[in-house]
């Protein structure tokens, strides 16, 4: 099976080394050359391509408009599994849909990452453990959907969850960009400039992934903005009452919101193992 | 030197293990029976004492009140250095300066914890690599504070940091408090518990200290609650930002608002190696 992957920054170049580890052979395709000589000389990639000629599959690789312009004016085989990688589905998904295609279309969100980017982050064991996310919807190949999801496994994914793209969306909002919007709201309070050696995990793990790509993220979060909108309110709302519990001193409330919170990590980690 | 550690939650147990480890001798004090059993068994403590006696110094692994209530009431040797190991530094310190002590206070803040309590998550590495805040006031003994620094040393903490107890409680706010607030605001969406599977870092890096002791958090937040107070309403104004930038379709403010969180990022953790 001939595996072609467009766009070699952390998760495209991480695809590829993972599926070059298990034994499959894998072509890199990027606009620029300097990756491409990365790819190779760090073994993530058997070859290099210009175009998709006999591919069998093909990842892109690459933030949402440039994904929505490939899978506009690709030129792919027909018959071909082309599946994307962005954090948001509705829009990618709405895009393939405007017409039909003579490629078979596969809408997948890799739930894992750096702070950092570029194909120097990359790595064949990114994807150990986490979650891979595939988007159904009425006009999805079933056979497709079960290779990439066996490819898949094979980078690692430990579980593999299938849904709507809506459905996608909304709970993203939440679990990564309501996430980001937070930690970037976080680390410029005016305080923080002069908190060195007053740090332990907590601040760290508040504030690592203020450290993103703006233009990619601001991208993401517009493609994304009524979902993205109402987590916001929501937990400015709920912040809000911890606030008010503070300024009243109310302890009892205060005690009590802690123990609902206490409860609902309890009952989220308990689901999820 | 003959060292009591009076508490032995997570705190108190991983200051007698990594003291013990480093060659000193420890004894341990608690009300109930168990967690010094734990500590004999595991080569936390070299015993078990009831009293001060003789103790040069003492540690106060203790929640806040309790704290306070020892540092008034404890039975300690005269010229005995006695350290608390509170999160917040100034309602301590007032407890303590009220009167004449026959005892020599040092304050301190271990910037390490996990979101677990207690002895069966103790451990001798539990400080390693992390901040040890010292507080001082104008009648702080300097022979005192630095044979506390070179315990801590001994504790495996990487950097001792000195400041008055107001400094360290309105830093706090934003490096810890305010951490364990929004994870607990955080995690109550209630679009969370749909959401298997479709978590990444970010999610649990957002939520981890949500699995916090509700009656020790409460207890801290309002002995710090004006601060607290304050950063609360500096991240809800600043949440307000994005979320506006978002309602109003504004992309280059978004961009712009990121970018600053990027920046404030990169400032923060080069300054801190």
């Amino acid at each position: 099976m001939k595996i072609v992957v467009y766009g070699l920054g952390i998760i495209g170049a991480s695809i590829c080394a993972s599926l070059k580890k298990a034994g499959h052979t894998v072509y890199g395709k990027n606009r620029s050359r300097e990756p491409l000589d990365y790819a190779l000389e760090h073994n993530m990639i058997d070859g290099i391509v210009k175009n998709y000629s006999e591919a069998e599959v093909v990842f892109l690789a690459l933030p949402p408009a440039a994904t929505m312009k490939e899978l506009d004016t690709g030129n792919f085989p027909s018959g071909c599994i082309v599946a994307d990688v962005c954090g948001v589905k509705s829009a990618i998904e709405k895009c393939v849909l405007k017409r039909p295609r003579h490629y078979v279309y596969v809408g997948t969100h890799p739930m894992a990452g750096k702070e950092t980017s570029g194909i120097t982050s990359a790595s064949a064991t990114l994807f150990r453990g986490a979650n891979l996310v595939i988007t159904l919807n009425r006009s999805t190949d079933k056979r497709a959907v079960s290779i990439i999801e066996a490819l898949g496994r094979d980078m690692g994914f430990q579980r593999v969850v299938e849904c709507s793209a809506a459905a996608h969306d909304r709970k993203i909002a939440l679990t990564s960009q309501l996430a980001h919007l937070v930690s970037s709201a976080y680390i410029r309070s005016e305080e923080a400039p002069s908190s060195l050696g007053f740090t332990g995990g907590s601040f760290q793990d508040m504030t690592r992934v203020a450290l993103l790509d703006e233009a990619l993220w601001t991208e993401l979060f517009f493609l994304n903005r009524d979902e993205l909108l109402c987590e916001t309110d929501g937990l400015i709302s709920r912040l809000k009452e911890y606030r008010n519990a503070l300024a009243m001193g109310d302890e009892d409330r205060m005690e009590q919101l802690l123990r609902l919170g206490k409860e609902a990590h309890l009952d989220f980690y308990q689901k999820n193992g």
